[in-house]
């Protein structure tokens, strides 16, 4: 089963997200690669300059641990409230990872984090979310320039 | 006169671009905002992990010239062949600062540009543009999520 993610579908998304973000930023930092739409989108709509990607790859190893790698973490010092968006969180490493290493590098600012979709088992919840996760999804920037 | 740009419009000038690109490349950098949404696309389309954003500040200073200011320059110490994205090559001040400073920054680097628009009088002509600018225009992530 595989969900083909629309434009018109994530935009009215990300009208449900602002919808329940109940908090003020004043910095975005996207989950590169899948984050970074939604992170513009995002700083357009609250007038936030400061949007900055940190990127990571995920490691599938042969062992059952998985292993996150992140990098370009961005320097935040002029920021205190900062959301941090995925597209999806889906195992949760990534997003655990990300607000861990951000956390302990800037302990003075408060980190929370928003996803279009989440998975119940992942191994964190983000602060808000839009739907969860059933199936395969393919958003429509990894699929719209396609041919078909 | 005001034109609005919207997705759809974006993603046939985002096949358009790529038609046109010419080069191959291992990273590609972002101007935010503008750039942020091309750049993720981009990424997707070429299978580039490497997805930057660099983040400037443009201040309109009472004298005549404009002061941009540029901040977060991603570590490309993997990289080689750079695209430097952004939405509208405008002024051309922006992108023409950010060329100049990756490439003091890695010399070692070979950065190229592209844009959606392109204005004629820019102080800087991107490698690769799909239109000239010559209204203003609304790009649907900075208007679509505004209240009708």
């Amino acid at each position: 089963m595989r969900h083909y993610y629309s434009y018109s579908e994530y935009l009215s998304d990300c009208k449900r997200l602002t919808v329940q973000i109940d908090d003020k930023f004043d910095a975005i930092v996207a989950i590169a690669r899948g984050g970074i739409t939604l992170a513009h989108m995002l700083g357009e709509y609250y007038d936030i300059r400061e949007v900055y990607a940190i990127n990571t790859i995920g490691y599938n190893d042969t062992e059952k641990l998985d292993h996150v790698e992140v990098f370009n973490i961005p320097n935040l010092k002029q920021a205190k409230n900062i959301l941090v968006v995925d597209d999806i969180v889906d195992s949760g490493d990534t997003m655990k990872l990300v607000l861990q290493l951000l956390s302990e590098r800037y302990p003075e600012c408060s980190f929370r984090s928003a996803a279009l979709f989440y998975k119940k088992t992942a191994a964190i919840k983000p602060d808000w979310h839009v739907r969860h996760a059933e199936e395969w999804i393919d958003f429509f920037w990894s699929i719209d320039m396609v041919p078909e």
